[in-house]
């Protein structure tokens, strides 16, 4: 069985913003009681992550952290012309990925208790973003 | 077909521990001829790689070169409550990612002759952690 | 539905090289209309990245940042049997990940207009490159 699901979301720049309980809707819809859900987002600078759901701070150091990896404005960068966020936000978005997949139990999505989704937008301007969620299992 | 199994696991501190083997059992006992197997753990200072199973030096270059991504009491991290290697956890873990996907062909994991899989402790205690394995297709 | 495919590819070294259309030939002629196509590279060295098709300054500034991330050389490796560049693979590898997924809509890959997929080869000397597509759904 296969449940298809195109979500959109407005960011208002660079941040996170947690997707769970959209994607979790998505699944008990679906029908799957076991499988996977996988989650894909249909751009090259904004990324899903899963990591902790309780302390904001937790994000916020992922964001210094990543910031540190890939800055903007980095003077060796070619590609430019979309200013100084731009390749900063691709090679954060393929650092922390464009797909993420969980397992789906129970009709459910299988995560652990400290675990949220997140749509990490990578821009630093508001950008409209589309998040295709597919549902495979029995 | 979708065939799940939820795998436990003792970690004895930051490192990594091949799964392969564990993850193979699932495979073996889901009946799936060709499909995917879907490895994920439910937490978020853990996480899942495949990378070389012959020379351990290269894991440990592994763990020097995620030392620098994401160094442990850091002072720029606002996360500083459950210790130095909290937020260093938390990071590691999102740039690696905590689920790992497999093709299954011919009833077992198509993996290429040096590839493991590992389940790679980011806290520097030991932990328990679940992994939960999903193995879909025909 | 499973349709499994095994795909080569001769790579001239470091560097990216666009596999989608070889991708999206596999999706075409496995009959899923929806679903999920996965993609694996069956090394340690080589990855997959999903990333903007246009302009290629983009992934020659991606080959920056992880030049920085994981240099070659780097003294502090203990893996250096195989060449400068090989642990250097090792780590990039892990970073950007050997498995892609990518959802599949009335018949075909449903990736953004911006987005191609990409077999990334983090050694210096020309390869021979396994990657496994599978495609699963209905």
């Amino acid at each position: 069985m296969a449940h298809q699901s195109t979500l959109e979301f407005a960011t208002p720049g660079r941040g996170t913003r947690n997707v769970t309980e959209a994607v979790a809707r998505v699944v008990a819809a679906s029908g799957v009681r076991t499988g996977v859900a996988h989650v894909f987002v249909q751009h090259t600078s904004c990324s899903l992550a899963i990591t902790e759901n309780a302390d904001p701070d937790v994000r916020r150091d992922l964001e210094t952290v990543l910031g540190r990896l890939a800055p903007d404005a980095d003077p060796a960068y070619r590609h430019d012309t979309e200013g100084p966020d731009d390749m900063a936000a691709h090679a954060r978005t393929v650092l922390t990925g464009n797909a993420l997949s969980v397992p789906v139990g129970g009709g459910r999505l299988l995560l652990g208790t400290w675990q949220g989704l997140f749509l990490w937008e990578h821009r630093t301007d508001p950008q409209q973003r589309r998040v295709v969620v597919t549902v495979l299992g029995d």
